[in-house]
């Protein structure tokens, strides 16, 4: 069992879904934040506001930490300066802390937008190179190689998980593919701390769709095998999904909406008009 | 639900398969084959007698169409002018009308025999080169590039399957790999279909057999998921078959008889042949 | 020095190239073609016309030859039915008249339009999937396929040289990639002829060009090495040539022109439209 | 069923395995060690004391036989000598016994440690190149090297399997990734002996872990499908286990303790001294 | 002939070599640094004082330009918050003022320190993974990412030529194979400039060395072929320095001294320490 | 400039032609074979007897060395007992002694016939599998997984050259692919002894044939750059060969004659037989 791991972005949508979770797995758990508190803390919880920008705060949090779980960052496509500041300063300070106080490990939040910009019908790998689809999406790239970096040169280990679609239940015809379900993500970031060694390593974020388009065997040394498939949604979603376009590249891109989002404006919302209702 | 869907080839033996599915994901079927009819129409089917080879016979069938699902061809190796004419202009006057028409895509019959000379101890996927072993094989490689062809510059999605082994079971040690069950047809068929988009793709069609000799994932956006497995029928079929020879073709291509068949002479006798009691 | 070399295409704008130094290679150069007679025969030159999608026709002029040199088609863009005949039929009839012979190898000019739909910015080798960008260049495939079989399952066999821009010298943009020059041709040619083995090989047919965009590394074997390059004609023709653009299919794929020439029309007519005065 | 298997290293821990289930699959099975007997023979089977290192002797434990299943060598890194007598000479003259008797195939003990020195971060399949980590596997190197051998030259058919872990349950963290239960060692020569013909080919040894650091996936037409999972074991190693160091080739490669230990010296033994009680 | 070039950097070492060049190569050329001023105008050539990190000051020179040679940036490992801004943000404001003032192309000076830590035995190619040698090559790889983004999200085409050690003459032994010198750098850039169509690409730069590690076979449709050799000074270099450490990743890595820098400190101090006088 | 050099098998042909540039190497070079002595000793040389399976002679004559060139075995197919003593024990040998004498790096005389059974067609790179064509070939792969295990658990480098066929002149059709000039075989070794680290490498042993069958560019940062081209010997060999066979291994694999040779046989004579006068 692990002494202390931290989680940031511990007040969004699925540092929500992890905190328990992570208190089983530790004997303290610090959650952070930019919002003033969380609720229903574990009995092992401590929740610390920090701005993830400022190295200060971000060195407080971390000290001691055995391992981060880093997911706190702008979860959407937005204007360049907003994104430098959350998701590229605010990559660079969880790094630097976690060298600066002997962290094991940081687990990571990618995500598919690193890449988004490959055609879906290419069945990409974990190499397939960096292509991204927004400003959000490059934060993540640049993210990935500062990882990279501190594994080669500081012997900092780092596992980025290119998340997909996660979202309690899948919500549009896309989501088929890329639906990672909330227990699928608690499956992943647990192999993430457990497994003893990792190095700097990539894994997609995604559950057993059957109609999953990426192959995630590179990783497979981490023993994440995620047993949901977005399969049993189908009839629900494809009974009121528009029909897709060959053309468009919203259809035919990994990244799906970011990928015709127009740079700094919200990819989530765009998602959001094409889901269906429940 | 899609409007209309066209089945080429509905007399035959996997069309006879495919004709009652069929007919339950569109509000109009409409089967064609060379034959005066077929038996056992569904309440939404009409059969319409037509030569492929004849594009003015095809365009009347495809009016309308959202998809097409094309089985009609010689489905046995034969002399050359009889290949050409069914399955070469026969592949042709298919994709045109579909174009014409503003078809969406169209499902193909591919075969193994378009690789059948690549070596079975090569694990091969989609992207291996053509490399057939009969005028039929070499006419399934002439459609499926036509099919690349009418994507890239007209825009009509193709899902090319490349069918193994289709029986109702295997009857043979090489069908222990390249089973492809009906009910297992009748899922890729399915996925093929209702697959949002496509573009131009290439897919297996084999069963979740144990000894599965080819490489699916790069058409796993697809959904096809398998769920049938010649190795039950292992033990009465090794009880029975002859013994292979490490050095014929027959028993070390992936194209089996049709890997020795001369050119222009049935391999479907030969495979017959070969196959044990039940 | 060979008994016998048939060329096909003789009264084409290759095929005059290429007399003379096929006659030169071997004790009997037969030429042939759709045209009457040709002009300025060699003097161990017969000019025996014929039609290629006659088989009987072809067995005439290929009777005791070792090779065949196959330039004989329509060099262009035409309609289905045409190149049906004249190139799908045609090569056929070319391939089973030189196993009925035994003729040891046919020496043949496919094309870069096999491939053309490929990006430029992929460089390319030559195991790359088929990709045809017009019926020219589909039935360049269908021939590549045939010549696979009739090697793998007759022993012929075959090297397909995939000629690009070939020219007396380049004359646009693009051919500063693609350029050909006639040396060229003869040198590959003769490389094709005169190794002593060469199973199915497939080479690109391509100068020693700055900017040439495909691996030929593959094909290294057959001791073809390209002497010209179009870099020379550089500062003439980018002097004259129209901006390209980066959302044009025709200025990003292989294929130039013909990657957006409309199936059936002339795409030499199109180059030539681009091409700039000398 | 077959006439007659030879099983070599019948006294081992493996070999010991393996003789009841191979009995079952063929009339007569002569199981062969150095030592001077083995324990509870099956009715069909005959037990022959033999040196490995000597012609002759396997020569006669040989004749008339179908197979071998050659386990027979030292099981662990050992002086440079002794590993050149019994692992060396001894593959050679299994293979050559099996050439001179028409032996049909050799099923045989290869190891993870012919490749241990690959990084497990590297999701290896079986054509990455040999990079053994002792000269125990420089001695499996060489036996399957003599086995390409053997097939190329000499028809003799081999399945090397690369054994990783196989015990009766695992017992360390790196074993999570690497077990190979008695059950699914069992599955894999059956496999390896009833695929009807597998020219030369490698397959890993490992059973279906959540972990598995291995791509078996080129070897998937001999119809191996692994059925036990480490995982089962996690709880209970892992709250043993000792850290891991990520700047350890003993953590980091696949060859695990053996990538460390000195030449010469025993591997098992320090397999051993990590393993947690049970 | 284009009507504007914009070259940043201009008062640096490279930047300096390539004023002339590039004010043949356009009617107006506008170079521009941190600097108050450049010394040695050509007639044709502007030289305007901006901060890179500041957008407004960036779009005031890039107004009108055709292309953009983007040289300006830190050109040394140094602190991060340096890097920060002249590097990180001084690239987005480059290809943001090219995209608003629709700049077709920008020519980029990354260099080889976006993929410094792979091991020089490894012979890469330009789509091996980012794996940044200093914050200094995190910045390069961040460019390249927002290349990749600006020209499939917004159409600006991108040259990112990976600069390795240009110097006027090689200086150390492990600049025999990384060298680029004056004159192929120049040549370099021009292909950039001049080739049509871009899209996005990477490129080595790197001279004609004997002992070249990279593969530049990728981008050879530029049409850059480099024509200088640094062997002709290997019998100088060799013959003082001093011997190379294989475990030492200095010596290993495609990266040289950067590989083992410690981050934030200079690079370039460690190459100088390792010259050889001339 | 080096300070001690061993060359074995120096009293052999391609010894007899290092001698001389190795002694310009250094300043005592060691020389040794299986013979009495050697004639025409450099001033700096020293010739030493021994027997390369005996560790003993060896650790002699290595002592004080900074690298050995090893070119010392039987450099045909010979029966395996002969091989198993001077190529395999003598590899170890070489190998051990230099790890005892802390010897930098050993220079390998490695071969072709390593990898020779693959088909000529195949352009091979230096990570193709080994695929020995006989006993002689079999050894070359234990001595360079040898090579490799003491790079990777003992720190001696290794630079394994597979020589083609190094002959004064190309006497056969096969040579004007395979062919390796004196001249090229010393610039290689001096490649091979010069370049400051080197790890583990392979390369290809060919001049720069026009035919050169196989890739070396994975090892392109030795700086070994051929000069020589078999190609000015191709009319006197050409006009003189007999007609290759497509369906014979000898024509057809990279093992040339060794493809075909029984094992324990002569290849040499069999080459021999096939050469033209001159």
């Amino acid at each position: 069992m692990l002494n202390k791991i931290v989680l940031t972005g511990a007040a969004g949508k699925l540092g929500g879904v992890l905190r328990k979770p992570l208190a089983e797995m530790c004997r303290e758990l610090v959650t952070t934040d930019i919002a003033d508190s969380v609720a229903d803390l574990s009995p092992n919880e401590t929740y610390a506001q920090a701005d993830l920008s400022s190295l200060d705060q971000v060195m407080r949090v971390m000290d001691g930490a055995d391992m981060v779980v880093h997911f706190g960052a702008i979860g959407d496509e937005a204007p360049w300066d907003d994104i430098l500041q959350s998701n590229i300063v605010g990559a660079y300070t969880v790094w630097e802390a976690a060298y600066r106080h002997k962290v094991r490990r940081v687990v990571y939040a990618s995500s598919i937008h690193a890449v988004g910009m490959h055609p879906k019908t290419d069945f990409i790998d974990t190499t397939a190179r960096h292509r991204p689809d927004t400003y959000y999406g490059l934060a993540k790239c640049f993210a990935e190689d500062l990882a990279s970096l501190y594994w080669d040169k500081r012997g900092v280990e780092s596992v980025c998980m290119r998340i997909y679609s996660c979202e309690e239940k899948p919500n549009n015809a896309r989501a088929l593919g890329t639906w990672l379900s909330h227990g699928d993500l608690i499956r992943m970031v647990t192999a993430a701390i457990e497994t003893p060694t990792t190095g700097f390593t990539v894994v997609w974020g995604v559950s057993d769709n059957d109609r999953v388009p990426v192959d995630n065997s590179r990783a497979s040394f981490l023993g994440y095998r995620p047993q949901d498939n977005a399969e049993t949604h189908a009839p629900r979603i494809l009974a009121q999904a528009a029909p897709m376009d060959p053309q468009n590249p919203e259809d035919m891109c990994h990244g799906g909406p970011f990928a015709v989002v127009p740079l700094g404006e919200s990819g989530v919302a765009m998602i959001k008009a094409r889901s269906v209702g429940s």
